[in-house]
């Protein structure tokens, strides 16, 4: 048994008491849980009822006297938002705590001026609970692929939008709908924009990006699309030619960058892309998450789990307390870092411009049934010199025809020269759909 | 830029080679990687050409100076096999070093004095590369689940007997026929016995069980089934019923296990066994593996990757090595050690009787295709309270039929008493296959 470690708790909503419940009941759980101990819980109303026994002294509402408790070792913060949230974590790093955080969204904005704050302090922000939930994500990024170049990570970081995709591919449902339901199930917000936006997904890839490449970017200018404008119909074609639609967020390296002081040339983006059904990913159901990491020399790796949710997300919370309770106990706190865990910046990185990115792409146009309309399309790509894996139309009938085009890898550059080409024939009536495609 | 750390490498096979790459080109990876220092490594032969760049200075054929040299602060064993590794770990130990292995043999037979003489020498022991090649799995296990009651720890962790499953599958290929091919591609060895009998999966599910229940099993009391009896028609039969057939390792932690003094109760298996095609397991294919870990609250999380191979085993090698000189710049290296990365062993575990585990069954008998058979197996199972959730006939042909049964969770000894009593029905004639159903 070493030393007991303080925890103070911000918040005492679902992931708070999850926290607090598996502080509260060590048995099974690994024995250094058992020197973990809860002092102080910051929440709103002291009347409301409470799924965790506390005493009331341990309860007040003033999260100041949380961060200034002098038995608070760690400050665990589970408010969410970005106010107060952002000041009471500089609070606690200023009173030498370490702090542990579940809130994306003041680490996607506020993460490098929490970080400084936290290297000068020489306390711990830790992060495992703000990204894909219950998944250990955060902790392999930082340690156990720490011998790799990271080429890419990629995945299904936001548990709403792939409900609501499984659903309108497994039952041919509408978007509408199927959102109109995650709302009453209470798998979607009242206000479902941070979700289906694709909001939250580029918070979590800002994040991922930054610990896989050692430097943030602008989260502003994050290419993000999310899923309101996806229509069935594509999701159905997409099927029927071997793929699933996900929402995907993407962080990778582009090929142009070297070692040097210059800044690292990445691309990130949210956007919804067309999975192969063999792909790891494509397999990815309902509410839950999968990071997929690609390195050399690992090749692949793949997280999977539960993205959302009070136990998953209690469970990475006291993951990260773990650890620094665990670093403490060699360390004895004297303030020198583990630079694996601590995981500061180490070079500078900067978004490319969208115009150079090369992906592949899947568009559709509404057309004229007229004879020659699908080489007339197949040339405006051809004369442009991009290479098309397939052109197949769908509904033709005389009120017009779909066709479906989904291309090799091109840039952006290019394929919106041929799209406006396209959009300028006489036999194309729009562009309905246009995403990408692994 | 912290302090250096020194690097004795035992082995420069193809993992060796693999581990000296990384650390000879710390481009584009982890800073702390240009921290490391290979400082000397033992081979079997010094005239034999190497894929890295080292001078004669660094090469000897003595293992033991390399143990002993004052410049090297971690010790890498990837001789494998038994001895000399053990007692190289053990000399390593015993000179104040810590060990990084991927020697799973050494470690699920020997593990318990290993850990024991690392804890007294305040050394850390790490073995990520021993289980899952480049999947980080130990790591996470130790550290970032550690706030959960786990469950059940189950997978897919063999990639040579995955290879052959997988082409057995697609191609409706026999057993013989693939192993002979993945011999010639060098997926699997000239004597292919550790893998194809699941020697190789009871290694390494010992392992992921004493760090996911915190003691370990007896090695050789793992009831193990390996793949060398299967027959192509039962993975076509599998197929069919909507399973695909894996060669799975679990560990779980029985019903009636209680946190007390006394030791925890733990089935270990490794068998083939049918896994629903919706399953996240079902989708592993080739060489890959995946280790799905269930617990209290995190509920699934899934780890996905290469289970093999030069580069991957590399990365986890070095992902080690990063661990402890992260951890050493925190503490000095005084002795005192992170629990969560030492992770020795805190209560006892034991396996129960075989016959106690419940699981589903499919079983495929010969029979005579006689009215009425069908009827009497399901007696059989009915006679014995055994819920049956399919029976299925197939071949039925004048020289007989086949009968298909899937189970549902029984346990063993209640089944082996049907199994007995249907052999004895004068229209069966024997008993043609019996493997576990997920």
């Amino acid at each position: 048994m070493g030393a007991r470690i303080g925890v103070g708790l911000l918040g005492l909503g679902t992931v708070g008491g999850g926290v607090a419940s598996i502080l509260l009941s060590p048995q099974e759980r690994h024995p250094l849980v058992a020197d973990l101990e809860l002092i102080r819980v910051a929440v709103r109303d002291l009347q409301r009822p409470r799924p965790v026994d506390l005493s009331p002294e341990q309860l007040t509402t003033d999260p100041q006297t949380v961060v200034e408790d002098p038995r608070v070792d760690v400050v665990v913060e589970v408010i969410g938002g970005i106010e107060p949230a952002r000041s009471l974590i500089l609070a606690a790093i200023k009173a030498g705590k370490s702090v542990v955080t579940a809130n994306k969204a003041v680490i996607a904005r506020h993460g490098g001026e929490i970080a400084q704050a936290a290297a000068a302090a020489g306390v711990y922000v830790l992060i495992e609970a703000a990204v894909g939930g219950g998944i250990p994500i955060i902790e392999p990024l930082k340690q156990s692929l720490g011998g790799n170049r990271i080429n890419r990570v990629s995945g299904i970081i936001n548990g709403t939008t792939n409900y609501i995709l499984t659903r309108m591919a497994d039952e041919g449902a509408a978007y509408e709908d199927v959102l109109a339901e995650a709302q009453r199930l209470g798998y979607a917000e009242a206000d479902p924009a941070a979700d289906v936006d694709g909001l939250d997904a580029a918070d979590k890839i800002a994040i991922l990006s930054t610990l896989a490449f050692g430097g943030g970017v602008d989260r502003q200018s994050i290419p993000t699309e999310g899923i309101s404008r996806l229509q069935g119909e594509d999701v159905d074609y997409a099927r029927q030619l071997g793929y699933g639609v996900k929402l995907l967020a993407v962080a990778e390296r582009m090929a142009t960058s070297e070692a040097s002081a210059e800044a690292l040339a990445l691309s990130l983006r949210v956007q919804p892309t067309l999975v192969p059904s063999h792909h790891p990913l494509a397999g990815v159901q309902g509410v839950n998450n999968a990071i997929l990491v690609e390195g050399d020399p690992i090749g692949q790796v793949m997280f999977y789990g539960p993205g959302a949710g009070a136990g998953p997300t209690a469970s990475a919370v006291v993951a990260d307390i773990l650890n620094i309770a665990g670093i403490r106990q060699a360390s004895g706190g004297d303030g020198r870092l583990d630079p694996l865990l601590a995981a500061g910046s180490w070079r500078s990185c900067s978004l490319v411009d969208p115009g150079n990115v090369r992906q592949r792409h899947y568009v559709r146009f509404n057309t004229q049934d007229a004879p020659g309309v699908i080489g007339r399309i197949g040339g405006c790509f051809g004369d442009r010199d991009i290479s098309i894996q397939s052109i197949v139309q769908f509904n033709a009938s005389s009120a017009g025809a779909e066709i479906v085009v989904i291309t090799h890898e091109v840039d952006q550059r290019r394929m919106d020269e041929a799209l406006a080409a396209i959009r300028a024939l006489p036999e194309v009536s729009g562009l309905a759909a246009h995403l990408g495609c692994l």
